[in-house]
C-alpha cells in the first residue's frame, strides 16, 4: 500500500509521514517546486534524515504565476496558497501510479485546507483516496506526539531554509517588485525537523 | 499517555483503538450504557478478544429519555443520535483521571460528528485532548485498514448484538409503546468485529 505525501519537511507533514508508516503504508514522500528556486532540497534533507524516499513534483510556473497574483489582488495570500495546495494535489492524483495521496493539513488549519465536498471531488475525479493524518488531532496531541517524536530546531525567520510554497510566492512577489511583508503576515519563528529523537529511525 | 476510547465493539471505533495503539497509546474502551439493557456486553467481549481494557460508563437515564422526546418529536433519530454522543463525550472527558478522549467518528458521517467549534469547546471547557483517528481518512481508506486487519462478521439485523447507543434509544422507545421503525431507518445488515485477522494480536 504506497501513499505519495505532499511533503514541506516541516513539523506537520513529517508527523503525518510517520503516522502513515504506524498505519502500514508504504510513504513516499513529494515535495512540490515550481523551479524558481531549490528550496525543495530542504525537504529532502530531512526526508533523507528520517529516512524516507523524497520526489520533486514540479508544477508549471502559471500557477505560481496566478496565485502571485490572487495574493496582490487579495492583499493577503490565503486564497493563494489554497489554490496551490489544491493544484498541487490534483497533479499529484493524477500521476497514473498514484493511488492514494497525502497531506499534514491540521484540523484548525484555515489553509489550506480542502472542506468536505473537495476532498471528495479530489477523490472522485482522480480516483484516489486522499488521507490526512493530522485531521482529527487538535493541536495538543499533535504537539505531544511531535515533542516524543522529533528533534525540532527553531529559529529566526529565514525563509530559504523551508521547501514550502510561500517561499516561491514570496519570491515571485519580488520578482515583480512587490515587498512581500506587504502581503505575508510577519512571523518571527519557524521550525524544522532535524531528525528523529531516537526510538524512531 | 493513557487514552479514553469510546467503543462500541463496531468496525470503526475498532479500526479507531487499533490506530492510537499503532500511535504510542495506552487505549482504554469505553462504552456507555443507560442501564436499560446489558448490550454493551457485546462490546466487552469484542475488547477482551482484540486485548483492550473495557470498562462501562453509566449516563443517567434522563438523557436517554430526553434522547427519546427529540427522536419521536423530529420523526428522525439524528438529533437525539448526537445529543446522546455529545453527552457521553462531556461525561467521559469530566472524569478527573481522563486526559484524552477519542471516538471512531469519520469524515463523512453526518451524525454523531462534532464541528470544529464544538470538538474546539469539549477541549477547552474540560481540559482534555479530543483525537479522531478515522476523520482524516475516507471510506477506501478505512475499508482497506479494516478488511486487513479485522475479521468480520455481517449479518442480518439483530438488534441486540450490538453496542450502540442506537439499541437503547429504540428499547426506550418501545416502552412509550412506539415503534422504532416509524423513527430509524432500515437497515437489513449489521457487521460486528469478531477478532483480529491474524498479525495483530
Amino acid at each position: 500500500m504506497i501513499v505519495h505525501h505532499l511533503y514541506s519537511g516541516g513539523k506537520d507533514s513529517s508527523l503525518s509521514a510517520w503516522i502513515l508508516t504506524r498505519l502500514g503504508y508504504e510513504v513516499r514522500l513529494v515535495t512540490v517546486s515550481f523551479g524558481t528556486l531549490d528550496n525543495w532540497r530542504f525537504a529532502r534533507e530531512t526526508a533523507e534524515r528520517l529516512g524516507f524516499e523524497h520526489q520533486v513534483l514540479y508544477l508549471p510556473r502559471e500557477v505560481l504565476e496566478r496565485a502571485a497574483d490572487m495574493a496582490v489582488s487579495d492583499g493577503h495570500p490565503n486564497n493563494a496558497i489554497q489554490f496551490i495546495h489544491e493544484q498541487a494535489l490534483e497533479a499529484l492524483a493524477s500521476l497514473p501510479e498514484v493511488e492514494r495521496v497525502s497531506d499534514g493539513t491540521r484540523r484548525d488549519d484555515r489553509v489550506p485546507f480542502l472542506d468536505l465536498p473537495r476532498a471528495r471531488s479530489l477523490e472522485d475525479r482522480f480516483n484516489v483516496a486522499y488521507i490526512r493524518p493530522l485531521l482529527g488531532l487538535g493541536y495538543k496531541t499533535i504537539r505531544e506526539l511531535t515533542e516524543r517524536l522529533f528533534v525540532v530546531e527553531i529559529r529566526e525567520s529565514e525563509e530559504l531554509e523551508k521547501a514550502d510554497y510561500e517561499v516561491e510566492l514570496r519570491h515571485v512577489l519580488r520578482e515583480r517588485g512587490i515587498d512581500p511583508l506587504e502581503i505575508f503576515p510577519k512571523r518571527h519563528y519557524q521550525s524544522r525537523v532535524l531528525g528523529w529523537r531516537g526510538e524512531e529511525t
